[in-house]
């Protein structure tokens, strides 16, 4: 499939390839700083609504691609829709945000809970993903994703978003056989929920493990990045001939890239506290590097927008391998027009480190 | 003064010298977890009277004292009171946290911030460091602390705590000189404030940059470790004979551990993301390293504790130049009980790394 598409710079950045210039995309670029998503949303009614909607999931995933010449689609998902069809109830409460109505946290529960069936269970981001496709018609690749384990199972014992993770490291250091098992379990599901979505016509896979920053190095390892590789080592890295790269990104993980690019993931997604330069050096040969803009910088002038954009690209230099991004999504007060600066930026200035 | 300490292991191990076992203490050791500082609260009626009353914020101080055999004492005090010094009307709401009345912004605003003096304009805090060390008695060292002027302008511009730093930011990025302007004053008001402690009778001291690591590398180089290093260079850092160490820390900067340790600082804290011996490995060749168990392990069983405990000990390895303490400060949930086993933990499993 990808050698029909019209742009495929995003895929052969992931694997390194040469490339014309860096290609950009914006985690959450189908988002509330659009006017068109906002209209949309409110046609849905709610957020989960919107994401259960095929129909309106398409639409809200190509509004920036009309606006802006981005390299790539991203699912407009949720990483919730996992533990939601397994029974825990998601609710998404305005200015408070997402909240399980059954959280789980004794070994009962957690041997209780059902494996969902891509198809049968989440079938809606299934045909979001066969539909997205479809209209794409090939201009650029799509981004199938899913939460890590350790980020999924933050929500489901907290109930919902936490500011010190109190009850699952309280489990994490006092039954961490019982935080084994729900994370394996997790596992299971996000590996078959994203060969789903591969088999739906996902081009390439992120994992977002939001909160993997929260834990001490070797807890990071044991608890977040082991099951990242469980989930890598289960996905199908080929699909009807085309190579399906996969990128992983642990917020807040700079201290252990090593660790992340020994996985054998394709691609990392680095947050704007790391010098891409410096990433580079210490794992650029095994990997492709995604990021790494604050998207703070976004609400600064537009000449402090290219600036910012040209130290990012000097800073990791020349040639393939580097995908730029924000290092965290784009926020709801952005104005779209600087949103547009970003992107023409990364392009133009680009071009120099592509000349050989 | 230190030489009459009757004991000196924490300011021993700051500055490298042998010492018997590892120090420990722990940030927010005087705080809601004690059911001794609740009641004394209750008493002051709010917080703000509590740390505006010298006799009550001394009283707080030595209460984890009177439980623990602690290494060292730290000034109940909050970052906040150089900022509600300038006029900008510190409040605490209940379950919202601080909220400043008159936030800056605007270059006039900062402009016209009045310079505090110590003993005229935070005087409450000046007596409460020479009340706790009449009452201490040499017992144990009394650590002076203030916030970094990054992480109290941070509050200053977005009127309280905050998610994504969006104001400050904004300024950073489209108005550099006017946060400059703003972090220069701040830098010269902490100093100021600091060295008055030192007068005051403090021992050591602790600069607290609780948000840096909300940076990026470049600006986190720029507007916060560039003002930690100013304050420091004007710091008493020898007061009556006595050598004053001076601790810095900047959570979530364990990218920039090297920069830190170029400051000239004796002491980095360091947070429980970091490995204790690979940091030790870059920098501890020139300063003393405190840290690094994550808070949340004191909500788990003794055994886990024990264990947590003993794995940073052996992290840190043989000799002197570690201070044993919290990644983050202990939260109001911890059982009084898990503490202590924690300092005991630390005194008893350390003794077989200061044999020589």
């Amino acid at each position: 499939m990808s050698n029909q598409l019209k742009n495929d710079r995003f895929l052969r950045a992931l694997l390194r390839q040469p490339v014309d210039m860096t290609p950009v995309w914006m985690m959450r670029q189908a988002g509330r700083y659009l006017p068109e998503y906002r209209a949309t949303r409110e046609k849905a009614g709610d957020f989960i609504t919107l994401c259960q909607t095929p129909e309106l999931a398409c639409e809200v995933t190509l509004q920036p691609l009309a606006r802006y010449p981005l390299d790539a689609a991203i699912l407009f998902s949720d990483i919730l829709t996992i533990p939601d069809a397994m029974g825990l109830g998601l609710e998404l409460i305005e200015s408070v945000g997402p909240r399980f109505k059954k959280p789980v946290g004794s070994k009962a529960e957690i041997e209780n809970l059902p494996m969902p069936d891509p198809e049968d269970d989440l079938g809606y981001v299934m045909d979001a993903v066969r539909l997205i496709r479809k209209e794409l018609d090939n201009s650029v690749p799509l981004i199938g994703f899913a939460g890590s384990p350790w980020t999924l199972a933050t929500y489901m014992i907290e109930g919902g978003s936490s500011r010190d993770f109190s009850k699952i490291k309280t489990l994490l250091y006092s039954e961490p056989e019982t935080l084994h098992l729900l994370l394996g379990h997790v596992a299971t599901a996000v590996a078959n929920y994203l060969n789903g979505q591969i088999h739906a016509g996902a081009q390439a896979i992120m994992i977002f493990d939001t909160w993997g920053g929260a834990l001490s190095g070797p807890a990071y390892r044991e608890f977040s990045l082991a099951y990242m590789q469980q989930i890598q080592d289960k996905l199908d890295r080929e699909y009807e001939g085309d190579r399906i790269p996969i990128i992983l990104f642990s917020k807040g993980a700079g201290l252990w890239i090593e660790d992340i690019a020994a996985t054998g993931c394709d691609a990392m997604g680095i947050d704007w506290s790391q010098d891409l330069g410096e990433v580079r050096a210490k794992v650029g040969a095994n990997v492709a590097l995604q990021g790494n803009m604050d998207p703070a910088v976004l609400r600064a002038s537009k000449a402090a927008i290219r600036s910012e954009v040209g130290r990012i690209l000097a800073s990791y230099g020349e040639g393939s391998g580097h995908v730029f991004n924000l290092g965290h999504g784009i926020t709801p007060d952005i104005d779209p027009k600087h949103a547009g600066v970003f992107i023409d930026s990364v392009h133009e200035l680009s071009k120099p480190y592509h000349t050989h």
